[in-house]
């Protein structure tokens, strides 16, 4: 284990501050590792560093850019065990779910790295001059997105691996073309440390610059608030609380040069069971949504956290099977003593609430460190008495809802705010009667998912993991999937560039073979 | 001429108020008409009507809404003669330029029908359900764009057509699929109440939802804060000032729930002039130089404010050209009082700054309401001790700076803020040696030009007409161009969703034949 962890700052190491905070084993509450706190001066170095290899790394070709972040995702494998047993101990996760989060952080890395070297992501256009037109003349224009600048991420708890240091943000910024820096979260510090030396001995073995990648460590809200305000870096990344992410929006947005901020804010992700699939498998539904909201402890930003569903013949029988269900869930540790400390308070607050019914809880286990599920039953007039109830209370819990008729699950959806997720159960003559459910249920969320749970978010080209605020601060993007490479870059065009002066991308001749959009035509010629 | 110009709100209109604001000619200084002010009932009642309509016009085909576009090409054509006079009248900008911007409004709207039947602009991106997959099956996931919602667009003096009320951004928003509000610019209140019932008859006849269009008149910040503020609202276009884009700027991101705001605020566009090039044709760059400051009364965003070159010994005789070609452009009526008024004390400031000097100066008048073309100088140096100096100053005016060496050119290019363009004219040798000042441009602006001048914004697919702010508030999109549909589209997925729910440009059989994504190939399959 290490003893005195220190900062990251391009391919040097760095401890200047006595000040340091620890690493807590969730396990067995015995401290790992001290870190050091960056100071401000560390906190210059590293942008000062990004700001240097940006101008370098900016022209790396895709191709190189490709090996790079391939060559991370061999040095996170050879991390080996240690990774997974450090993870664990850090998280309170269990081996079988960091092991699967190593695949999917080492997967995503590999998805950008094959973007890159197919090409066509860089959304090239190219229109050609027409001297002979009338009334003037047509220039050259020939447009492709290019990379920002210096990006801050921000490590998240919840994914240790694949949305933290080497995460789904962190390789699509540096895909993107991007020098990255990156604040670890304070609940997995060793195996931020652990992550942050494999990026840079992949940064150093592929020839990539000096500054390309860097990690700092602090105190959250101060060090946060130092790198969104400083202005060497052009873009933040974020996944976390909404009451972090809008903070760290609010600084954005008020800067002398306001930057785009990413933040993943989490969300109820609703899921509406429809009357004849509720009357047609009851149980299957139930089993299903009981695992679904208590998978990870409920750790999930795609947790369904409420259930709506219409009172009919069939419900009395599917609210039974649902308690006899989620009565079997089982709880766990969860990522941070405050974690566990918020969910705690936010269940009692909403089992004093009149009205509101317990309508299961999981299995008990008296050890005060494991956090039980607990399932919550209201009808749908209650939730305009307590809006509340429809936020995110991150954990093992969820908000079963009974409505009357058609109209009030209309009416529910109408008053959805942004959600990353809604999903809709039902059959095929619900889900043509419920229509009108799905056209409104399109403009709240990312993603509408049919007869599935919103836990599990594939990484793929069409993924949008993304939705209207305050799911997130910027609907127009994804933090999944190969989408997620355009919150980096920007476009830029140039008007009758020479031909050996233009990007590769760009020139006639097409030597990366990528598609480009011709004078309106598609094609790879 | 109109006695009394009344709000447009979908297809009724309405004239609560007693409070009113004229239309002044600026040719003759009379009053044209007087148009009653919105109330706060009536912007209620057009973003209402927008909210009911956007259910509907978000749903209709393509096909559909280029009909109405093309609709409103015609129903513009159709305004005839009376159209340009108003607009004269108005603008004080001459026929030519009134029948020319005329061309490209009509060929914009064209542009955006001509991508809605095409159809490929939506970036489907299917990926299919492998349910053989380990360890967890593949599902089906399916994404595409879809709009925002309701849309205010701010009409914007320096184009009184192609960016006012069926300009580029309200044609973008429509064929984007967002219901639009514009906010008639005051300095063309009749000619925005003919565009605004042409787009009204062209909707009627085309059969789009009442309250997809709505046109409102008032005092600028009032009713602009009103609409920005309005919750029914879901993004924001502008064209004008750095002082108002920011204001609107500011307003959005601290609402409760924040909303895109594209706002191109103009820049300096500095032009630079390479050595080789400088000695080989001074007198054709002396003109053509002068001519881009002057065009239109300098009233462009793309106007070049800034021209900076090397020392050399072909350098005096440029500078002698200058003088020469410069002294002989033209003034003109500026768009309003107001801004002639800004000019004029803009000019004064300059000319009192100490080592500024005038280098030129365009044939005078004695006629107080036309603006006069000046041309300062003075030496890189100076540029640090007034920063102002790169700031953009509205009018038939620019700066010429002396560099003493390349060292100080680079220098200046890495100290720019953003701006839409910049320009480097230089022979072939000149851009190689120079290839770093094409490095460090491209990464300020949204267009780099070579051997050209800024003015003339080419309106195809390939433009990028934005930039890093303080252009723009978004420099991930442009306001020119195809692209610019963009600003008002969100990226949505369905998960598992049954081929007959989904859109028409997600289903299996691919019945539009666009351009789709489809397992990472890009096909129409």
């Amino acid at each position: 284990m290490i003893n005195l962890g220190e900062q990251i700052i391009g391919f040097e190491t760095s401890a200047e501050a006595s000040e340091t905070i620890s690493s807590i084993s969730r396990l067995t509450g015995e401290k790992m590792a001290s870190f050091s706190v960056a100071t401000i001066t560390e906190v210059d170095r590293a942008v000062e560093k990004a700001t240097a290899a940006f101008q370098v790394y900016r022209k790396i070709s895709g191709v190189k850019k490709a090996a790079f972040l391939e060559a991370i995702a061999d040095e996170i494998i050879g991390l080996g065990d240690e990774l997974i047993t450090v993870c664990c101990a850090e998280s309170g996760l269990p081996k079988g779910r960091i092991e699967g989060e190593r695949g999917r952080t080492v997967g995503q890395l590999k998805l950008f790295a094959d973007l890159l070297k197919e090409g066509s992501w860089l959304d090239a256009r190219i229109e050609t001059a027409n001297s002979d037109r009338l009334p003037l003349p047509k220039p050259d224009i020939r447009s492709m997105q290019i990379a920002l600048g210096p990006v801050v991420v921000f490590g998240a708890s919840n994914f240790p691996l694949a949305f933290s240091v080497a995460g789904g943000d962190t390789a699509s910024a540096l895909a993107a073309g991007c020098c990255t820096i990156v604040k670890a979260h304070p609940a997995h510090l060793v195996t931020s440390s652990l992550i942050g030396k494999a990026i840079n001995k992949a940064a150093i073995a592929t020839e990539m610059p000096d500054g390309v990648f860097s990690l700092l460590f602090g105190d959250g809200p101060v060090l946060g608030a130092q790198l969104v305000k400083h202005p060497g870096i052009k873009a933040v990344a974020f996944t976390g609380s909404f009451g972090a992410g809008k903070a760290i929006y609010d600084m954005a947005v008020r800067r002398e040069t306001p930057i785009p901020v990413y933040a993943e804010m989490g969300s109820t992700n609703p899921v509406f069971i429809l009357p004849r699939a509720l009357s047609e498998k009851p149980q299957l539904l139930a089993k299903a949504f009981s695992s679904s909201v208590t998978l990870g402890v409920g750790q999930f930003c795609t947790n369904p956290g409420m259930l709506i569903y219409e009172s009919a013949d069939a419900a009395p029988g599917f609210i039974q099977q649902l308690e006899e269900e989620f009565g079997q869930t089982l709880g766990g540790v969860m990522l941070t003593g405050d974690i566990h400390k918020s969910y705690t308070v936010g269940v009692e607050k909403r089992s004093e609430m009149s009205g509101v019914e317990i309508l299961a809880k999981g299995n008990y286990t008296a050890d005060l460190i494991i956090a039980s599920p607990v399932l919550f039953k209201i009808t749908s007039d209650l939730l305009k008495v307590y809006p509340d109830l429809s936020e995110e209370l991150f954990g093992p819990t969820s908000v079963v809802v009974e409505a009357s008729a058609k109209k009030d699950i209309i009416e529910i959806a109408k008053n959805l705010s942004g959600h990353l997720t809604a999903t809709v159960h039902g059959t095929d003559s619900d889900l043509v009667e419920y229509k009108d459910l799905l056209d409104i249920l399109e403009q709240k969320v990312g993603r509408l998912l049919i007869n599935g749970f919103p836990t599990g978010v594939e990484v793929c080209s069409a993924m949008v993991h993304g939705g209207p605020f305050p799911a997130t601060t910027d609907q127009k993007t994804t933090s999944v999937g190969t989408a997620a490479i355009f919150r980096f870059t920007r476009p830029v065009c140039y008007q009758n560039m020479p031909d050996q002066l233009l990007p590769n991308e760009l020139k006639n001749a097409n030597p990366l073979k990528i598609w480009r959009l011709v004078n309106g035509n598609l094609n790879k010629d």
